[in-house]
């Protein structure tokens, strides 16, 4: 595989180093379709006769059903996936399939095939984003009015609407799609043709390879081409963004779930039981995307790690850019299609969620709002008042609004009666209409704009 | 600050893990700059009186003037800038300050201080990486035609120029141009008007104190609004990705520099000497470029951690967000500055260069490429008789282009005296016309492109 | 400073880059110990004459009594605590001072200090986590015997005492000592006399320094003397894992101070308001410290991305070693003193507690463990019995141990009137008296253990 | 399997993120141990009949049988090891295998098990690094007096020797491996027997489970034995630490294998070719040890972030400490087989390590101890006076031992011709005589010391 030169063949423990195999493998769809546009090039460009370019693409189609039929073995001595499939080739076309890789390397065509396996990633991901995202409206949609406790700190702080809360996620998953549209967009050029890192003598027309692959055209320098992983990290980083948003939803379903909140009964489908103790419904696939969060975070640490401090152009060091970005893609996949599938599924409990907001004197800021509204208090007085009147209400073991006039009178004489009106839940939700404020009928024009109506 | 509710004072130890003040101090003109923003919508709204809202403003302008005079103190009874900034402007036009805080709330008002630090510290990234791309081009389009060894493995591979190697570097700063840009374009909207976390009742226009800031438009969701380090996290990731270029960068440099390769001379002014070793010249700029690397990485690990698992909207952790964002500025800022200097005044010592290049074998694959076209021989067969042909090299102890003829006929008969002509390292060079190739005239094209001529 | 070799002067970049005073001078007290351990034994050995070893000894006192009363400058021309020391000494006692470099270099000079400095850091935390520590085993021993659900899936899953659970936070944190304590004894080692990177021709005597400063003995190899930092990212290592715990300790302080649990009240010393929400009482102080976990591991990956890949023996690249060891040292110190005052002063709301575990059906194992001890039955198949009659008290809406007989004799005719004594929360507790469970005698005499009583 | 409460089944998304057999079957035979060690325990107990653990110890060896003879099947509805092994086991006798998880839970199972792994792994990881070692001392032996240029910021700095060089990581490695045995000593407590977090009332004997696995003891606190995942951490610290040395041996390789230094020559066992470069020889195995590094890094990260926050006592989340544990271990064990490898087959070119020590001016400090030692010159003025020999060295173009006598007094007078014994390389390195210095006779003792002798 390596010409003619070493006497002695490597160790098994270098094979096993050296092998990317067990690996790389995943990209054989990439690497075909990468060698196909390849040699089609150049034929058309007379650097390959046309009969051989036309064997060779037949072999490759061949190779690709076997392993479609087969599976694509784990042959270490062939080392990776370019080598595995060059040898299948000869093996089914002969020598012609040395013609293969003229004006390429190994260097190039793996920058190709794992920039078009990353780009199809990013592709699976924005779709099941898509669904996710489905899910969130709809079910935003259903409570766009249904009050719940709005937390800061984990305290209940003002009420906000179920589908305010949920609509915040659909925000992240929103910017969370155009990141990944970002890196798809930057990393959409061809390395093809770049060969080892200096490009090459032979009259290749890249933008005709980068056109039949769907690359928006060549990449510029045939060194960073060849030595570049921007691609992968960026998509490592907007994965890892995106796994942090999920792991939020996911500490809420957990919480939410907990017997003190009992804000949500999980489905069936969504929970697990206990091997010892039979009552448990375990929020356990929440519990596995906050977990993934941390995996994934550790793939992009590893893969930055990695090419910290590499000279140009191509080191081995590179060959550990796969597995990362194979483990954060089945991560983040298993991710969003379990939060899609828990989303849609959950049977929110809103009368709890609504006895909570009820409870804690969440409208606080409502009366100190219309202090400064009605009676012309500077703000930061109207604030010292109120804390005096969620003082008397704890002092009584009352709600805000069960307080008697006396005493907030006795607190301060320029409350009257008009008070109780801001002091539901109800109306404080309904009073909320600054642009992306938590109003029901904000919730409702957001999810129309979401959808594009 | 906290209203009239608490018995006893924070503990010092409160205070001094509470307290934000020392670090938060650096968004003292974002705080004035948002304030005064806010409190002119109020007055346009009519929730401020309009004689009200200028003696505000004219008091925030009294306080910045002493903050650019005197530098803002580290009270952290007063916790951090807002309550600072508010406490002084009570100082300077009394109780009138109190009307300020109308219909915000710390939480937006530190989303949106932070977000215009962030946009701040991305436009003055990006006004040093144009500074550090020109120098680039400057120096590739100077040494365009220069040959050196490229490498793979460290291993002198094929011969590129100089020009070419310098160039890679700017598709890499590019792409770092175009990640912050699309990551000041996804952060620049206002959350000011989110309040507490759900939106307020009073009638705000958050387009116009958006618009004040120089944002797009206000953000969508009061409680994404409030709790979202989506931007201070992606402004990191630009920042990593773009230190792990730098270091690549450092490295060659502390390579180059070193006896062996000798093929850059730094300037005094970016190298220094040792207390014990007085003929010592260190590449130290280069070195600190790695290794700000290393801190950056740890900047953008230290919020990803911090922001997982966090539930809706404001928690606490999230005053984690700000000391690794302004540690990254800081460091990359220096990191770019420095690189620019030993790039600008960096001697390249290419007649080493140019003696590397031609004593590694470095044109083998003309070799191959030449059997390839002038011989037809597939491109397997042809890598084989080239190994064949560097082994008889190494055993005469020549440079390829001095074998003779007859020992390069032995191996293959194929060859003939017209191969010679591509086995120096200019002929080398000048062949690779492929697009993104090495080809002097390539890298002179591709500065031209990059300067947009 | 360089010796009189350099014509420029470093630029201002050059400057604030090189310059590691601004953060350097924190080991000011290390460097003039070390410094006077050195000029010590250098008299001893006859090197440096006593007279000449008495003025540098007393010079620097006068330099150290100098930086105790008037701060350390940051002046960046002098780049470190090392040379400004000297510097400070030169002007104090002339030019003997120059006799103290002798047989050292700041190679080996910062290895040491950075050493002596970090012990102090282990020696710090160790007596802060003895007081986080006895802080913990008084509230356990408070309560020992109080019931409270034990979660797992954040489900209530079997009854708990609140001593046990504040017990298993004794054991992280007695784990972390020891891992502390391993760190210390294996960094106890003194780098001086290793100078530049190969040792010294002077008749040195490392081990009579080494002694002085406290350390075992020598460092054992001068080229790693230099190069190493394990000591700091062990350092590191054990205060990430610390913090991690805290992180968790955290997180329940949060969880158990929403309204939803209710399972503690924080001192006001220890919680917060809001600027805009009157009634809150935010858990400021756990949520930094949960927060500070993300801090802290950033910190580690720092120092572990800036060493990956550093040949020998010293590069510059290691100054930046210290700003993370700095900053999570004192991010650590101020979440053990946090938490050590919170568990301190919280209030338990045991009944809240109690109430919680008695209504989760919590006792299911006991009754599934009662069929296997009184009649039986493979757990398996009791396992299966219990989650009928688990189902059968959700019906009824009662709590297990309100289960008519009659139904759970329809579920398993083996099940008599005895399996009531084993359905109460207090009766499960008390019999989980294997060694490490939740018995209250258990946790006493854990507590006991644990004070070596 | 979670009892008989669940009306649908799961979903496939949900079996299949919820599924860990994939991964956690490489814990089958730590399983089976922990298991046949529990109910032999319960039989002594008295709490299952002699005769059925009889049968289920020999059932489990059925299984453990099976298992190396077919291997583990991927069973995800069965979930994880533990429920694949007890089905199996009841498919082989009976339903009496439900007497086996009496006692116990899957949360103390999966503990002990990992535990078991982990110890094993340390084991395997200290046996390698004790090979390793070997071959470190053999060659730092066979070349303790080849001299060498030693480095500081990859300048040449003052001569070594090759024996020295290569001990410097037999102190790295050494601290590794102290650094795994106290990680082992910390971990060896048996969680066995704590049940699902509460511990249990049937009669155990702990310590007997224990001892019988190997451990020293059972561990103290149920709800720690159950949540604790710091022998994972701890692991995983040690093994970043260890592979951070490795990355810079491997560093050394790939920069002394290339072509300008010419320092090694890797045997072909441990190098490979290039698909397109004939005459590669490519140091891969020391660049994928290094990228390796990077991997084992992200191990970490991901395992700290994941157990960040967790509320006790087990989450589901801690099902993802296997994968990051498990990959570090094979790409550690690798890395480590691989150095050692290349150590022993490395052919180290010693003419040209002595060529480059002699050529770089490496011996000035010894020019400037010798004006301290013999003309009682205080250092800092040497050190100028060296300086300037150095400059006139360098305006000659020759080595410091070639500048004329005349030339070295008219820089300082007080130099006379004794000063040339000391401008040698070999006699710098033989001077070296201080403790931990680069004499030969130095390195030799070190050696001697290592080794026990």
């Amino acid at each position: 595989m390596w010409g003619g030169r070493f006497a002695e063949g490597p160790a098994a423990v270098m094979r096993e180093i050296n092998a990317s195999i067990p690996f790389d493998k995943r990209m054989w769809r990439q690497d075909i379709a990468a060698s196909k546009a390849h040699v089609a090039m150049l034929a058309t460009q007379g650097v390959v006769a046309q009969e051989d370019a036309a064997a060779i693409s037949a072999g490759l189609d061949t190779v690709a059903a076997d392993y479609e039929a087969n599976g694509v073995p784990d042959d270490l001595t062939l080392e990776d996936i370019h080598m595995l499939s060059e040898a299948k080739l000869a093996a089914a076309i002969g020598p012609v399939a040395g013609r293969l890789h003229t004006a390429r390397s190994r260097n190039d065509q793996v920058a190709t095939d794992f920039r078009l396996w990353v780009r199809d990633a990013i592709d699976q991901t924005r779709t099941a984003l898509a669904a996710l995202d489905a899910a969130l409206l709809a079910r935003a949609e259903q409570h766009a009015g249904d009050v719940m406790p709005g937390f800061t700190h984990l305290q209940s702080a003002q009420p906000v609407t179920l589908g305010h809360h949920l609509m915040a996620y659909h925000e992240m998953i929103a910017r969370d799609a155009t990141r990944f549209a970002d890196a798809r967009a930057r990393m959409n050029l061809c390395p093809l043709g770049s060969a080892a890192l200096a490009g090459t003598g032979f009259p290749l027309d890249r933008h005709a390879t980068a056109a039949a692959l769907g690359f928006d055209g060549p990449t510029r320098n045939s060194l960073d081409a060849v030595s570049d992983r921007d691609f992968a990290i960026e998509y490592l980083t907007a994965a890892a963004q995106c796994s942090l948003h999920l792991s939020r939803l996911a500490e809420e379903f957990v919480l939410w779930a907990s017997q003190p909140f009992g804000f949500v009964a999980l489905s069936d489908q969504w929970s697990t039981g206990s091997s010892i103790m039979p009552q448990k419904r375990n929020p356990d696939a929440a519990e596995l995307v906050r977990g993934h969060a941390g995996r994934i975070t550790g793939c992009l640490v590893s893969l930055m790690v990695t090419m910290k401090g590499l000279p140009l152009a191509y080191s081995k060091d590179m060959q550990d850019d796969k597995p990362p970005v194979f483990e954060c893609h089945d991560l983040l996949g298993l991710s969003i299609a379990a939060m899609t599938g828990m989303i849609e599924s959950a049977t929110f409990r809103t009368d709890r969620m609504r006895a909570l907001a009820e409870s804690g004197y969440a409208t606080a800021t409502d009366l100190a709002d219309w202090l400064v509204r009605e009676a012309n208090v500077p703000f930061r007085e109207a604030h010292h008042i109120t804390g005096r009147a969620v003082a008397r209400a704890e002092a009584l073991a009352v709600t805000l609004d069960q307080v008697p006039l006396a005493d907030l009178k006795a607190i301060d004489p320029r409350i009257d009666d008009r008070v109780y009106s801001v002091l539901s839940v109800d109306a404080s939700v309904a009073s909320r209409t600054s642009f992306g404020g938590t109003a029901p009928d904000n919730v409702r024009a957001a999810i129309r704009a979401a959808r594009g109506e």
